[in-house]
């Protein structure tokens, strides 16, 4: 049984996108009927807007009233200070405390991840936590962090976000050995920063890893790996551009189909092709980053998702929280004697 | 009046993409027909390719006979001892010794970045070449660099990219005033690493720079600069990236199309739209880095480089020869007063 805690109030939408994001994961074909629901938030509008479902209402949930918001412009430090009352600390506070196993928010990012490194801890020896998710690929998807929790990284961030993405793609995509590789600019081992190096070295030397190497930025959807593992700046960067890129063809292709009668009969023919495209490669259908390497399990969904989205960010949620993921990392790193090779 | 020497040896396919290519360049409208050529490499060999053309054979054109080619595994440091006698070292050497204005080669990159490096010599005051290339947008093109010969960069480095990306947007885009932009994980100025924050700074108190800011991977198509800096590695992997969410989509693109009926009337229809689309990203009408920073012009076609691609290879070179690309940068480098501001 997975209890799940919701900021009801973060993100752009507000309580319509979370609320409404709970009903539709309970409709969708991957939810759970062990799972339970703990809303932070303003009561009135909480109920007000559980009362126009038709499966939550009937369903296992709670209330918790917080009477306060944490704005999405609002500085990490001044959450830290301010933060009491406001439903994203009460609900990371609760998994804190045992209460709940995981909570999902969609709320101003940076104060998110600093009251969760704060509230839940780092799992003992990880550094750094780091910002993961799933993007998808021809013949399914990939684990990737850190998308950008972490500017700088070394090799021993690295090696630590490989085995906690190892450890994802076991529960996330279902792989008894995941392959994990590491985005560099080249695939020769002689290629990239000192810091992916060092890393790559001491993944191949490790067994119990389905360490695969290096791969570029062009193999990030060609299934080369299950877990790509890269610093954050550089995830960040390729993540975006993929946005971009996906953006861009998207407004040529429009204008093509626009500016003929050619092209709109070929769409009048391809809408349902388009569409299926839109679906798989649809962010919200990919939403629900999560901040691995604390005890406990935190998601973060993108600011302005809607009901869709905010569903998908709940599945994760589940996934994780009814599997043994954090217990998993704690045995992985522990088994992991990284004092005795040279990477410090 | 620009004279380009032709490494006319290198790349996968050899003499008929080098020769091919220049035979097309002539064709295209972009030509120009104050340029001779000097091509190097295996005489016999050019002789009879030249004779399969009907521009190239009437035009200005001689031919420097050299034995050996460096093979495309060739370590830069081998290629260094033995390039004597070489097509691509001696195409180099003749635009050191002003026999020529630019060269252009696809050959081995490693090799041929090194021995650009030692013939040509550095320009004053930058520290490292870069390599350059123009990017396809939604309303133009634009330049961006570094985009992998530097693995690690500092400020400086990036504030020395920025003025050759200037200069080189100036002649290539044709703007009087081009907008310059640091690619980063986030537009607010806190964002990112200490080197891009600080050359941020400093671009932003430098008068005679059209500087816009940060901007995000999502924001490369977007016509929001016409310079886009960052360093090596993470501009390697957005190119790279871009080129992967491209296949991908057109793999999803593909296979929607030969599932159903629908899709195959819908192409019936679309395949215009698809071939423009197609020609407008397609990597071998933006082909030709240039390796920036050096005293002379260095233009990296890519290994596998067809006739159509080397053309616009050939087309980059002729562009900087006939303008004052390298004085230009030289003339920025010396007006602009790094010393005395604190990225060091």
């Amino acid at each position: 049984m997975a209890r799940i805690a919701i900021d009801a109030m973060g993100g752009d939408i507000g309580v319509s996108a979370t609320i409404g994001g709970v009903e539709k994961y309970l409709a969708s074909k991957d939810s759970c009927a062990c799972v339970s629901f703990d809303f932070f938030g303003k009561e009135d509008l909480i109920a007000q807007e559980v009362a126009k479902t038709s499966r939550l209402k009937n369903f296992d949930y709670c209330i918790t009233s917080c009477e306060k918001v944490i704005e999405s412009d609002m500085r990490p430090a001044l959450a830290l200070r301010n933060g009491k009352c406001s439903s994203m600390l009460e609900a990371i506070s609760s998994v804190a405390d045992g209460k709940n196993d995981a909570v999902v928010s969609s709320g101003n990012t940076g104060a998110y991840m600093a009251l969760s490194k704060i509230m839940l801890k780092m799992i003992d020896g990880i550094e750094r936590p780091a910002l993961m998710s799933l993007l998808p690929s021809f013949d399914g998807r990939s684990v990737v962090l850190d998308l950008g929790a972490n500017v700088d990284c070394g090799a021993k961030n690295l090696i630590q976000f490989a085995i906690m993405g190892d450890a994802a793609a076991k529960i996330l995509l279902n792989k008894k050995d995941p392959s994990v590789a590491l985005l560099n600019i080249g695939v020769e081992k002689n290629k990239g920063t000192e810091a992916i190096r060092s890393a790559g070295a001491f993944l191949e030397a490790r067994h119990g890893m389905n360490y695969v190497g290096f791969i570029e930025g062009n193999d990030i959807f060609m299934d080369k790996a299950d877990v790509i593992v890269c610093d954050g700046f550089s995830g960040n960067i390729a993540l975006k551009t993929i946005e971009g890129t996906i953006k861009f063809l998207g407004k040529l292709l429009k204008k093509g189909i626009n500016d003929s009668i050619r092209g709109k009969v070929s769409y009048l023919f391809g809408a349902g092709i388009a569409n299926s495209i839109k679906l798989s490669i649809d962010p919200r259908n990919h939403n629900g980053a999560s901040l691995v390497g604390l005890n406990g399990i935190a998601i973060k969904s993108h600011g302005n998702s809607d009901s869709v989205g905010f569903a998908h960010a709940v599945c994760v949620a589940n996934d994780l929280a009814s599997s043994r993921f954090v217990e998993n990392i704690k045995e992985a790193i522990e088994n992991t004697e990284m004092e005795s090779c040279d990477v410090y």
